[in-house]
């Protein structure tokens, strides 16, 4: 085997979460990507939309990428797509449902003419380039998701993607056991398994105890009811209509992206809703309020969001009554919680009975949790191991759960993002460090904002900013008026009319009375005396006009 | 009984956590204040420190205040008490450990000659007003905790603290059922119960597991062990002291907040170390690896705390090594979640193993879980029942637990903070509505920060400013040179290169071309020009100077 044909795994994305958003793999200098979703920011991240992972590395080598393979259609799968096509113009691979998924997002982004969609369905062999892919069911929180074997002759690949085996899933259809058992057999040289619930012990509760928990609700609901979720989570909407039909309700599928999704799960047949349970959002608002359920997005408490909405009263075509259940069927993103319990208390303000996971079961994770994980390994047995999907003391727990079940620790790798593994000649070894982190989106911007641009804006978050201008005159040096000072988020209007005055006489006994022009120092005796009155350090500019 | 009468409770504080950390009592137009703690500021509240209930209604009332009444020694009960004494100089009760914590942090505010201090014992009488406050013991996260039975002519209320019902606690000193039996036989009018909780099922864990959970990390640990914790955990530090002295380490409090709590609680009896298990810190680092431990804070991932700037490599005294291993004993307060988990991430990267509660018992929670608030509700059954210490969720849970052991709904008030209720004849009523809210402290500065002030910070943070400024000749109203544009926290310095040109020339072209010079105009235009460049909305300001 040549050098080249060692077999590289590269992780790149996800936000500390390593190789989650976004994995490849790279065999005789071809490239396999598995995956291109997105992230959502961190609460320090000021004013970012989204995060996309850091693939320069796939647009350097956009000629050797001989395809990208989605293993499902979760926004932190596939929502990137778009971004990654628009330079690594390479079929991408995904079974019918996340087929499906992927052709909304690329026609809301003008680019459904440039993509090469081809379907490859859960169970089935795809090669693509040298690798050959052997695709197996896994249950997650949406249906027709994906693990992957990837076989190349260095070895065979088991990638998890999203998984867990839940015994009892909604659409009777478990996680393929028997094809992860045929993987042992054949010998598995490397496992990379989703970790994301690894400081979770048990199992993750089946997805079927959410109908019993959702008849109790739709039992005794009073009035309307409003089930709030991810867009994505295909699973749930089956699930929430399922109910609706038991108690004679009718549902409406309210936003773009639910409405969109939906729209295209019912056509492809993983969604099944009777045309007549089906609703207007007109139609909803005039059917008495027994009788309806609306579906939205929110759960996450995103004030854009029409739950955010409705729980600031700013929602343009209903609001939130006395008598409304509200479900917020989601956990809470890491970062989110408190987004999350603001929301539910104020919508609680506005009359509305709030139903969430901690009281009720509207919600289970996607995720294996260890006793699955240990369960996988087992099933699998791979000679190394490599926790994916997960923050670093996520994998380095999973890593310590593969070591209870008998994987020796010099045969698991914990990596961050960028970090290339490399197998060769049956050797797990670290490869080079690819440059990199994350490529933060806001507005119409990509990739324009870096640290130091967020190092700044926490400054001014931290305690705002005065600003001074002067104008001097030329001859003189001494000032032609009052200098101007204005704060912006610094102290309240009353308190500036107290300190203002203090700042203003400052500036005009240096300039006047020291004879100074020097923005610099200026501005450093005006730090100094707010300093001194509030002991906080606004940004401070001076600008000095001769004329 | 004349109007004046009636009783009245007054939630004051906590941040959404309804009479979390100052409640009022008034009876006859006196008053008494149970706890003065202060509240962490949320992900949103840039730039503050922490935060004050508004006691402003004590203020304005302070000659009808008769005392101050503490219920145990946390931060969130007491870190107020010093801003409160300033206004409100009434006498402060407590039981010897929360006194001896009290007179720690009014010294190191420079109160103690101003402060009138009193020892109350749990379990004793003391008469406040015409307040008879009885005392309870209760089992919490510190020793020396109390709940209040408060007997006034209008009705017993029992009001509970932060308790738990942990039947092993480490003191050997369980809550007292004895005495909350005694108050059920007399007939509670009003029970006031912490429900913090509330969403929990069953039981929390006895305090009594922790000791076995950190034998084993003490069993295990190949060099030295860092633990962190709040500074009022003073059962914690006695656990971990405990644990020392079996595994033959010597331990360390640094910090000047541990040194100072562990020192007073040691006089007073309430953590029991032999002299020779403590050393100084310099003594610590020179000693061999195995036989040290450190005790710091920072559990909750603070910037500024030591287990903080070791995650950053920026401690003074010592950094992280290969081999260390950190325990973080406590639970993120939510909204820390993130910051938390970012913090034991870098620690790892340092080469540190870090146990936290996910993984090991380290931590187990001080508030009671739901079945022993029902348990509370039975022992004491009383005829209302208000639920505090908890966002309104937590409450409406709380709420649905007493429901669910037969308190009829109408007998339930749910209240947010500034809501009085009142006790009349036997009535439960809501009363007045106080104005108010929070009081930001940042640096010096107390209660000058408002939600103006927060709003500007926050547009600020999320899309920076750009300044520009321009002089004109007075006369021809041309530009004497080329205008000036900065920006902070809004573009990288490279697409600043790309994008100041196109901003300097529109100004030009405005002020040159079309004779403009209206800095709202300009303003504007500015404005419209990034926005339609980048999608983005920074602060602009513009200013214009003749000469």
């Amino acid at each position: 085997m040549s050098k080249d044909k060692k077999l590289k795994i590269i992780p790149l994305g996800g936000l500390g979460e390593v190789g989650k958003n976004m994995m490849a793999y790279e065999y005789d200098r071809r490239l396999l990507v598995v995956d291109a979703g997105l992230m959502f920011p961190e609460n320090d991240m000021l004013g970012v939309d989204y995060i996309l992972p850091d693939f320069d590395y796939l647009r350097q080598n956009a000629d050797r990428v001989d395809g990208i393979i989605i293993t499902h259609g979760h926004e932190d799968h596939i929502g990137a797509i778009h971004h990654l096509l628009n330079v690594v113009p390479a079929p991408v691979y995904g079974t019918p449902l996340t087929r499906g998924l992927v052709e909304v997002k690329l026609a809301r982004n003008g680019l459904s003419s440039r993509a090469e969609l081809r379907t490859v369905e859960a169970g089935t062999k795809v090669q693509v380039g040298p690798f050959e892919v052997e695709t197996f069911h896994v249950c997650h929180s949406i249906p027709d998701a994906i693990g992957l074997g990837i076989t190349t002759p260095a070895g065979l690949i088991v990638h998890s993607g999203d998984y867990k085996f839940d015994q009892t899933p909604v659409d009777n259809w478990p996680t393929d056991f028997a094809k992860l058992a045929e993987f042992s057999a054949r010998g598995v040289d490397i496992l990379l398994a989703d970790s994301t619930n690894s400081e979770r012990p048990g199992w993750t509760q089946s997805e079927s105890v959410i109908g019993p928990a959702l008849d109790e609700v739709f039992r005794t609901a009073p009035g309307r009811i409003i089930v709030a979720t991810f867009a994505s989570l295909i699973a749930r909407m089956q699930q929430v209509a399922d109910a609706a039909i038991r108690h004679g309700r009718r549902m409406v599928f309210v936003g773009t992206s639910m409405v969109d999704n939906a729209k295209i799960a019912r056509k492809m047949g993983y969604l099944e809703i009777p045309e007549e349970t089906i609703v207007s959002l007109d139609e909803a608002l005039n059917l008495p309020k027994k009788e309806v359920i609306l579906m939205c997005t929110g759960s996450q408490g995103e004030p854009s969001s029409i739950i955010g909405r409705l729980s600031t009263g700013t929602n343009r075509q209903f609001d939130v009554q006395e008598g409304d259940t509200i479900v917020l069927s989601s956990h809470p993103i890491p970062g989110n919680e408190e987004a999350v319990s603001k929301t539910m208390d104020r919508l609680m303000r506005r009359g509305a009975e709030v139903v969430y996971e901690a009281i009720a079961a509207v919600h289970v994770s996607g995720h294996a949790s260890s006793e699955e994980q240990k369960l996988l390994l087992n099933l699998v047995r791979p000679k190394f191991f490599v926790p994916i999907h997960g923050e670093l003391h996520h994998l380095k727990r999973h890593a310590a759960l593969a070591r209870q079940v008998g994987i020796p620790a010099e045969n698991i790798q914990v990596v961050e993002n960028g970090q290339v593994i490399e197998l060769t000649d049956g050797k797990l070894t670290l490869g080079e460090r690819l440059p990199g982190g994350y490529v933060f989106v806001e507005g119409e911007t990509v990739g324009e904002i870096d640290f130091d641009v967020m190092r700044e804006r926490e400054q001014l978050a931290r305690s705002g900013l005065v600003l001074v201008s002067a104008s001097l005159d030329k001859y003189s040096s001494r000032l032609l008026r009052e200098p101007d000072v204005i704060t912006r988020g610094f102290i309240s209007a009353e308190d500036a009319d107290r300190l203002l005055p203090a700042v203003r006489k400052k500036v005009t006994d240096m300039i006047n009375g020291g004879g100074l022009d020097d923005e610099k120092t200026i501005s450093d005796a005006v730090r100094n005396l707010l300093y001194g009155e509030t002991r906080r350090k606004p940004m401070v500019f001076v600008s000095i006009t001769k004329a």
